[in-house]
């Protein structure tokens, strides 16, 4: 940076990622790409979106295209905190703040709850994304040891109390990105049981909880301890990311310095957006909408299970995930999923690396596939490339990873 | 704040802005308002965007509901690059960042800019959303004096320039909010050349420019110096706020920065939102749209200027402003205008007291008249009915304000 803006400490740590790098590779024509975190394209109601475009814009246009309360419109608040009921919350709509996606959730727990050098605990892995969003307020990051039913509810107790205390874990209990992995009831007791003896708060970030396969969701975290705990949600999987709609659902008492922070940020969500929405939503076009989204990931993560099984080389490892986009692949000793990437891309397939998603001490041999926007003979074609990428690399000789 | 969320620094600064509840006060039915920076609600184009949102869904309906780019749509980035050489600016589209309305402009340039502590220099009075803004990152804010014309030159020179260094200095130059003032083209040129030698980068927030009522708007202040200044523009006052659409000119060394930093507050503004925009504007309907608003708001502020010059006891003082959508009126000593509001909402009528708007030591004399959302008759009548509330304050013995 030039002596003009080279003053501020924050620039210096506002870094382009890695993903942003990755895809941009993987963005060739003709890849089959496992990479991206996108929903299937396939899956957006147009035509019920496109009905209550005109809706809104014939009967409210007025108060539609106008400057909107910061808190979000108010029918939208109240779908809202009806439809908790089923994760277990008693909600007041009071408590609901409409974001501009639950990323922006995220930023404004950041900016109202991380303080520059104080601690604040996340999943290992965890989500890229939040990773990015809190970086800016400067926090120090605590990676909590995890198992392949999340985090180890030990960990809580271990946490620094002294000032600066911990500020808030950040969790994903369902079909967590990049993992795909789900908290079990008894795990989720007992790390909200964990977290409220160890007073640290929970930010509970649930994008995926719609998308099961298996079997319906467990209660929410924040219905263990609704006071301890800020929940983030989003229509972007279940509607359409492009309309970027998210929701915080807080606690009374830190409601208003949210608000405030949303006011700050972008004074509100667009309030065309919502209207459109909720128009879409008010009489339960969800229950009809939802499970098609869910039969079609279902019938891909069904694909990608079989090509794994038959493709991958001895020695990788991997759970099959019970709802969400994505699968977590552990390579053999000695591979590198990012030195593997260009080679991938090569061959046609891409994915994502898993090191992106530590706050610490990555692990290279991790990687990320998503089995939702390609066919399934695709996902059975891109594993089978896959497939012949690592054992190309086993044959050559891989070099023990660190 | 209970024991569980007490411990952040951040969240104790986030407290509900004041202009929340002045507003919330003057939210009575039947109240003459002149408190809102609301634009007319019957300039929004609403065939215009119904018609492009029914394009966008017929033609593009998954590229616009799917996640985008963070940098925004690559048309109407070139659309707003080119449109900036009407202010003498020369803006390649790599330049141009879309956000989430232009508050979200100031966001982004706080968050890659304000360390906690480091001086950020701004008008006298300046606009409360900036302030807001800034303030979670804990900036150390420095009123520059400014007189009708905007800011004095002169201030450069004295502001802090050791480590931490001044950030940068927050200036509108047209119409500004609150005040109405309009930078003369001898100011710009003074003033650029004085944050030039004094190294202080410039924010220019330019949301009113296109509100000119006497003559067409001079060169932007980021024609003088583009690699100094970051510029905000927005689509809230020319088509409508109801879509939060704004956008930043970014010098090229900064704004892979400030794209990082709009990443992690909401990966991308609505996609779908920037497609149906640059549906609407792309062929010259601005040039055909923007003259309507401003000869609605001259004929307003022509009202507004008669009815003040005919009604407001003498002591008062204000400028009629030369575009935009508001006159700043300072009353005579012995006057209180926060004190006033409760007996201006009972006699129905409404107004923003002056004091939000400063940084440091408010003016309490001071109050901020909205002339865009009222007809020319309901603002005689909401003026004369401010002129009796004034004189009665006078003659029942105003106490000297501070």
């Amino acid at each position: 940076m030039s002596s003009i803006w080279n003053q501020a400490r924050r620039a210096a740590r506002m870094n382009p990622s890695i993903i942003r790098e990755i895809l941009k590779v993987t963005e060739k024509p003709g890849i089959l790409s496992m990479a991206g975190g996108l929903p299937s394209a396939e899956t957006f109601p147009v035509d019920a979106l496109k009905a209550a475009c005109d809706e809104v814009l014939s009967k409210n246009a007025k108060e539609a295209l106008q400057y909107a309360a910061s808190e979000g419109f108010g029918p939208l608040r109240e779908w809202v905190a009806q439809r908790m009921a089923s994760l277990g919350m008693t909600v007041s709509p009071d408590q609901v703040l409409i974001t501009s996606g639950s990323q922006q959730g995220l930023d404004l727990v950041g900016k109202i709850l991380c303080d520059a050098g104080a601690p604040v605990a996340v999943e290992t892995p965890t989500y890229l994304g939040a990773l990015q969003a809190f970086t800016p307020y400067e926090p120090n990051f605590v990676s909590l040891a995890s198992d392949e039913q999340g985090v180890d509810p030990a960990e809580f107790a271990r946490l620094p109390h002294d000032a600066p205390g911990t500020r808030f874990a950040y969790l994903l209990p369902n079909y967590q990105n990049p993992t795909g992995r789900v908290m079990s009831l008894e795990r989720r007791q007992a790390v909200m049981a964990a977290a409220k003896a160890a007073n640290v708060p929970v930010i509970e970030d649930n994008p995926y909880g719609d998308l099961w396969f298996d079997e319906p969701p467990l209660p929410a975290l924040a219905s263990f301890w609704p006071e301890g705990t800020i929940y983030l949600g989003s229509f972007s999987k279940v509607l359409t990311p492009g309309f970027r709609l998210g929701f915080i659902i807080a606690p009374s008492e830190l409601y208003p310095k949210l608000l405030q922070a949303k006011q700050a940020a972008d004074l509100h969500t667009p309030g065309f957006n919502q209207r459109v929405v909720y128009e879409v939503v008010k009489n339960g076009f969800l229950d009809e909408h939802v499970p098609l989204i869910r039969a079609r990931y279902k019938a891909n993560r069904d694909a990608m299970a079989e090509g794994l099984k038959k493709h991958l080389p001895p020695g990788c490892v991997w759970q099959s995930p019970k709802g969400g986009m994505f699968f977590w692949i552990r390579l053999p000793e000695g591979l590198n999923a990012m030195d593997l990437l260009p080679k991938a891309v090569d061959a046609g397939i891409a994915f994502v690396p898993g090191a992106a998603f530590y706050a610490q001490n990555p692990d290279p041999r991790t990687l990320r596939l998503s089995f939702v926007t390609l066919t399934p003979p695709q996902i059975e074609e891109g594993v089978a490339i896959l497939g012949k990428v690592l054992r190309d690399a086993l044959d050559n000789g891989a070099q023990p990873t660190p």
